[in-house]
């Protein structure tokens, strides 16, 4: 392709509502233009993009046998109203009325009708199991669309969904699925991370989302260094300290502590680390009741781990300052659990604590020297309450954990039977008899891809494209072609063999100069560039430079090809 | 593919609500399922036909250097109303508010979205010309959605959108256009006309439809019998009949011809063809004028043309039996021009008659014998009014007039600057002054395109794909394959032959007998049959049949691929 015939839109300014580096490299780089709040026209530079990551997602779901249908965006209230997501989902669902005043969303999602599908298709187990997918427009009236195509109201998904007669059948296609996202984020060439998630509204038991890591994503993970262990924060299990609990040194000893309060001020005032510091956290529990939670000075609670724990209330809610007073008889700064008249709940992290510092429940009084079993039992319930932290082991037992941020672009559920039982999606199985199927689905958000592989490869210059995603891969700039007829020929006959090559090229034919050229290459990102000028014609050579390297290189006309070939292996 | 791992969904029953064999026969072959009135699933059998129309348009658009976007459904009422079409568009378009109450629609077309991209990315002539398109998802609110895809609610269609500085350079994408679009429609593999059409609503002076030739389609064509002109019936142009007028033999008589009206009782009561007879119309003028239309006797009034005429009420209006015998003396059984008070436009076709029948505006009473000239003089107003019939010469003056039935697969228009004037899309010309640009617009239906084909080819056992559009090129039907090892094998064999050779192929690999294979594999409509048995081992041959072959052939084993090769070519 050559700029005079695909023109690139390129433009300087930045948008005022364009907060995140990939908002703004799409507008600033001409890959997509607002409609109107959360909704973008593709231009052809960011097509191109798009259209990659649809290929390669296609290729690898049809690898792994699912078969491609495309489903309509306008579906019926009725079948929504099966599942009870008619009345559910709220306003980020889409609603019109047809001329008839019939009503209809905009699918945000196409469970109901996949579900409507199989219960008339598929009649027999022996059709079973069966994985049906799409790359279709959904739609999602977001209170707020923001970050560009990241977080929009018209957006290009992959679904898929599975169908199964028992869960050993569900199980063994989630791992294909778990395979096949692995294939198509390691083809997109992006930094990447399965992680076990909370499955949440959506329902069914095991879940696991795909993060494309980024430092502005929203989502913190947590991941081994040394195995593929990788959990949403949230999930992440903190293990019970190894070992054994340190012998008393010290006297349990009650001390003044006028006026300190935090663990911060704790910890100075006896001139300890914050890990020699007991917090007691006070939260509701079943009805009307008060639960305490003991954590490390130094680990916050997960409110999520706590919140599952039986006999307290979710979502998680602590209690107020009045109630404690009431209870304990002292303000929150002076909480311990010593003499509190309420359920107790250690978190597995303070079981090996030994002479450590903890409130005494009298306003401005704290005990040091305090251990397990020679001043206080150990509470009856011990559980995993904290967020895990940098360098905890890793809940598999391989190596330590390492906390990154990803943007989750991909997320696979089994959903067991919550739609095939409310829609009656029922086959005949070996025995004669109607049984309900089991489901699972499995979406990528194909939009947003593109902005995560932003995020995640970007510099102060522009996009920085991983070679799979690249709208082009190789950027021929000649410097001042239109003025040297020997160069011209050159840079023609250097085109056409990196496109006989099979690259992925663009041809800078305009008449600009180079370093007008060399900025927009950098702003759109082409990982390979390639400039051929006067100089050049002379020692038989290009410069080459990769869109992150320092320093460019002189590579002979005859080894470009090769070269480049090393490049994108 | 194998049908175990690509699963068939032909069924038995005809939908009641369909009417058309090709609804019929989308449901049948499994290629498509009603999620609501207008609204379908395309199943995989079916999406593999619409993505080879897909990418056969997409790679001829490319080719003729128009630029891939993608613009979203949900466009803001806003720029709709820049246009005037918010208002005059009609029930057609769907409408929907989003949370915010803010309007939208869900676009049926793009002219509005494409003319503010092009305001926005287009400043200067420099940049033109420049043609956008995008394969897309559209919606029309249809009030009686019917013929399953061929007028549904959600569809795919193509559209292109050219902006340019002026008619010369609209004109030259025009024309390339209309060869990209003869090139896509011959690599479908279908029989089409592109026809002159009128432009109709959508404005603008030149247009062209590509209709798909079936029996059953809605749209009557005129086309040469030896040139490529083809246009609407309504606009294809009559021409003036060449030659003399013969000399009057018959004296001027006015003959009592009671009860007789018709043409049809006027000629058997002379005994003389239609052709000898004036048809004689009054209609509707400006300013409640009457005007009188004359036409051969055998020739129908085109009212598209009629309408055309300056001084004549458009759309047509035929006046009442009142004011006939108000303004000519007569009921309508008797009109004719002689003595006729108002003015009169007599089509070409009538210029050329001697010796005709003509009514004398007198009830029950007729002129025979009457010739132009001698008994009344020629009207001063000759145009050409009539519906063209079979025979006609070509407009073009290539041969003669056939007329065939075709479904609108294509659009092609100038819009000039209809558009771009309402929304001001300008850009700034070689003087440098600001220049509203002109426009073309080029539509495919693509899930039309679908139906189309089946219209075109289908019989009583199912569909007849041509090579280029059918889900697999080549069915291989192996008898009782589970029951041998050594045919197991050779089956296996020349599948893979088959599959490296290049083609689509499906391996009937179902425990069915070869009937039930066969009609599946009619019904769905795959173009080439292979046949591989027992016996066929012992001779080293397969039986071929294609779908529309009366007998089957047997090929030898090694020759299969080139047989096929040449089948495909």
């Amino acid at each position: 392709m050559r700029t005079s015939q695909f023109p690139l839109n390129t433009v300087k300014e930045t948008p005022a509502d364009a907060e995140i580096a990939s908002h703004k490299l799409m507008i600033r780089a001409g890959l997509i233009r607002k409609i109107a709040a959360g909704i973008y026209t593709w231009l052809p530079l960011g097509l191109r993009v798009l259209r990659k990551v649809e290929y390669i997602t296609r290729e690898e779901m049809n690898k792994a046998g699912a078969l491609e249908v495309l489903m309509p965006a306008l579906q019926p209230a009725e079948l929504w109203q099966e599942t009870g997501r008619w009345e559910k989902y709220g306003p980020e669902l889409a609603r019109m009325q047809d001329r008839h005043a019939r009503e209809f969303c905009l699918g945000p999602t196409h469970e109901e009708i996949i579900t409507d599908l199989a219960r008339n298709e598929l009649k027999s187990y022996k059709q079973l199991p069966i994985t049906y997918y799409q790359i279709q427009t959904k739609f999602r009236d977001e209170i707020r669309p923001r970050f560009g195509v990241m977080r929009s109201r018209e957006f290009v998904m992959k679904d898929a969904y599975s169908f199964h007669l028992n869960q050993e059948s569900l199980q063994q296609t989630y791992d294909v699925m778990y395979q096949a996202y692995t294939n198509i984020f390691n083809r997109f060439g992006l930094k990447f991370r399965a992680v076990i998630a909370d499955s949440g509204a959506i329902g069914g038991a095991v879940s696991h989302e795909f993060h494309v890591l980024a430092d502005s994503g929203e989502d913190a993970i947590a991941f081994s260094d040394s195995s593929h262990y990788a959990a949403n924060v949230e999930k992440a299990e903190a293990l019970a300290p190894q070992g054994e609990r340190p012998q008393p040194t010290q006297a349990f000893t009650l001390v003044e502590t006028p006026n300190q309060h935090s663990i911060d001020e704790i910890s100075r005032f006896f001139n300890v680390r914050a890990e020699q510091c007991l917090k007691t956290l006070i939260v509701r529990g079943e009805d009307n009741s008060l639960v305490a939670l003991l954590l490390r000075g130094d680990h916050e609670l997960n409110p999520i781990k706590a919140e599952k724990i039986p006999g307290i209330v979710a979502p998680l809610q602590f209690a107020s300052d009045e109630e404690i007073i009431a209870a304990c008889g002292c303000k929150p700064g002076s909480l311990g659990p010593i003499g509190l008249n309420m359920p107790i709940i250690a978190d597995r992290g303070t079981v090996l604590m030994a002479d450590f510092i903890c409130g005494a429940n009298q306003d401005g009084k704290h005990y040091s020297g305090t251990n397990w079993l020679r001043d206080i039992p150990l509470p009856a319930q011990i559980a995993d309450l904290r967020l895990v932290v940098e360098g905890d082991v890793s809940p598999d037992g391989n190596g330590k954990i390492t906390i990154a941020r990803g943007i989750e672009v991909g997320h696979i559920f089994q959903l067991g039977d919550k739609y095939s039982a409310a829609m009656n999606a029922a086959i005949i199985n070996e025995a004669g008899k109607n049984q309900i199927m089991l489901m699972g689905c499995y979406g990528i958000g194909i939009s947003r891809v593109v902005a995560a592989a932003i995020e995640q490869g970007h510099d102060e210059r522009g996009i920085i494209w991983p070679n799979e995603l690249a709208p082009f891969q190789v950027a021929i700039c000649p410097m001042n072609m239109h003025k040297s007829d020997r160069l011209l020929e050159t840079v023609e006959r250097i085109y056409h063999e990196l496109l006989d090559a099979g690259f992925d090229v663009l041809l800078d034919d305009r008449k600009v100069r180079a370093g007008f050229m060399f900025s927009d290459m950098e702003l759109i990102g082409i990982p390979h560039r390639i400039v051929i000028g006067d100089r050049g014609l002379d020692s038989g050579t290009v410069e080459y430079q990769g869109r992150t390297d320092r320093e460019s290189q002189e590579i002979p006309f005859s080894e470009i090809v090769n070269f480049l070939k090393s490049k994108l292996a």
